[in-house]
């Protein structure tokens, strides 16, 4: 019933931001070098996670949903613009169930379309302004900014460990480069940004690092696990993509401190191989110690964890907020990054 | 001495902008995957005319020097930011007399710092507020916004024409290309966000448009030109860069306009090649038809044109400003654009 109103909620604020940022696509040439290609990954089938977050909470708080609707948009295009970027970085192939940008259409043109997807994320929260002033736009706006700095910083520390192939990342390293990474765009900000429109600036935000951290940590190994163990055809993105590229993942990080020291070494000068030079043999071997390790176990216990200790922020930061469906989806959406397959 | 109130304007304003810019480099980890990376190309040797244009039109407009420093910093961030991915989409090899960014640390790392770079050039547009409130604050903003989707849609054109090897890209073209990749943010922005600050907003930014186009094409075409011809050790960019990378310049629009039906398929059939597929002849070939047909000239008589141009924008557009330093300043750098070397 929780998953239900979690899927009902994420379907009805996702098509709403879908038709909204639709407005935001210039319908223009250049077409065939650019709106054609950032239009693309916003009109694939995505969760809608981040942006419904945003509306739910703003609601919660006691918003109007078209309030909100604007930064949905910004939240979307800007997630998009650094997918785009990410795939080239991180050389993947696959998203969203199909071939990335950079394969479609070479690195040039698709970097391009992310840096115009970047800057377009900016129109609505300008637009904001008409809503409510020109004070707390600007306010929102500083939130962007520092959203993505956090961002930029993890994926520097994600990218520069995989560059330099680093043996001393811990459990730590990883926890922070994901607060990073992945919690302060996907969980963080648009909690944040809701609570700010719902309450027209009037809430400490401090809290809200802490409950995006613990959900969207949870949300970003259950995301790696699938990786590993995910329906490929639901997952949208390349099986084993993860361990081709060489990411550090809470099971890999695991993996690295449970097995022999000749394992050890073994995994570090595979990881050290460009994509193409790595045998599917090889992929196969690091995903079978895995196993033997109990790695994805090990993580799927680690993200429990963090979920029980959202719930727990959850009901310190939603104490003495009146009762509404948005403020069940936000409980429900905690227990749902487990749960998704 | 006309020449000499440009170079002293460009040194005082540019000095000011990059202590004021460095207060904006975070002094903090990720140093060495980060912040290193990004701070590389804004401390290297630039000429900071597109700052030092911003203050001038403040000041001329009548606001006061520290009224614009911060949107003369964000000009330059924004422009780094635009150099670092420019750079991998181009392939270059060398900027400021240095390796570009990601010939030094890689492509996933330097996007990702182009990236940071991009979003920290709000900081100060957002700082704008407590100097003259949101609202003119975020009518820059805007201004930014709109700027960056001109500049992408500029760079778009060019990259594809470069993709396709397109063979219909005239004169036409090329100068519209012009006017959105390059006018935008190195004169037309400045000025129009100069001269709302200078106004508060209280003037018709239209004519700048013009301004900046003419003034902007004439040193597009100037630094083309420089390429083929320049000192090589101040120029700071590979002689002959832009052949390797198949750059369309007006030279070449006028090369194949001009030469036989042999020279143009032999033309194309070198632009095809890869970088790493043309050979030091090849770009020798190309160079000396251009001698044979006399497109530099050609080139040199479309940029002198332009200023003339601009000249007479500026004589409509300055008619009622009050005679100062800085309007001299805006009024040579015309002159100065065709003539540095």
């Amino acid at each position: 019933m929780m998953d239900a109103l979690v899927s009902t909620t994420l379907q009805e604020y996702g098509s709403l931001t879908r038709a909204a940022l639709e407005r935001y696509l210039p319908d223009r040439e250049p077409r065939r070098h650019l709106y054609d290609l950032l239009a693309e990954y916003p009109r694939r089938p995505g969760k809608m996670m981040r942006s419904s977050l945003c509306i739910a909470t703003a609601r919660a708080f006691g918003a109007r949903l078209d309030e909100a609707l604007g930064t949905a948009v910004a939240i979307e295009l800007l997630h998009n613009a650094l997918l785009i970027h990410d795939d080239i970085e991180d050389d993947s192939e696959q998203r969203r169930g199909r071939p990335t940008l950079h394969v479609l259409h070479g690195i040039p043109l698709a970097l391009n379309a992310g840096d115009t997807l970047t800057l377009m994320s900016l129109r609505p929260l300008i637009d904001n302004a008409s809503t409510f002033g020109p004070r707390l736009s600007l306010r929102i706006l500083e939130e962007t900014e520092r959203m993505a700095r956090e961002s930029a910083e993890g994926q520097a520390m994600e990218l520069g460990w995989r560059r330099d192939n680093s043996v001393d990342v811990d459990e730590a390293a990883y926890l922070e480069m994901v607060l990073k990474k992945t919690c302060w765009l996907a969980t963080i900000y648009p909690t944040r940004v809701g609570a700010l429109i719902g309450t027209r600036g009037g809430v400490d935000l401090e809290p809200f690092i802490r409950f995006g951290f613990f959900v969207g940590a949870a949300f970003q190994i259950q995301d790696d696990i699938l990786n590993l163990v995910g329906d490929w055809d639901r997952y949208g993105k390349e099986r084993d993509g993860d361990l081709w590229e060489g990411k550090r993942t809470l099971m890999l990080i695991r993996l690295l401190r449970e097995c022999t020291r000749d394992e050890r070494e073994r995994v570090y000068a595979l990881l050290q191989l460009a994509r193409a030079e790595k045998t599917p043999e090889q992929i196969r071997w690091i995903r079978e110690r895995m196993d033997a390790y109990g790695c994805i176990d090990y993580a799927a216990q680690i993200a429990r964890g963090l979920a029980g200790a959202a719930l727990h922020e959850y009901s310190l930061l939603y104490a003495r907020v009146p009762a509404s469906r948005d403020k069940q989806f936000i409980e429900a959406l905690v227990t749902w990054v487990l749960e998704r397959s």
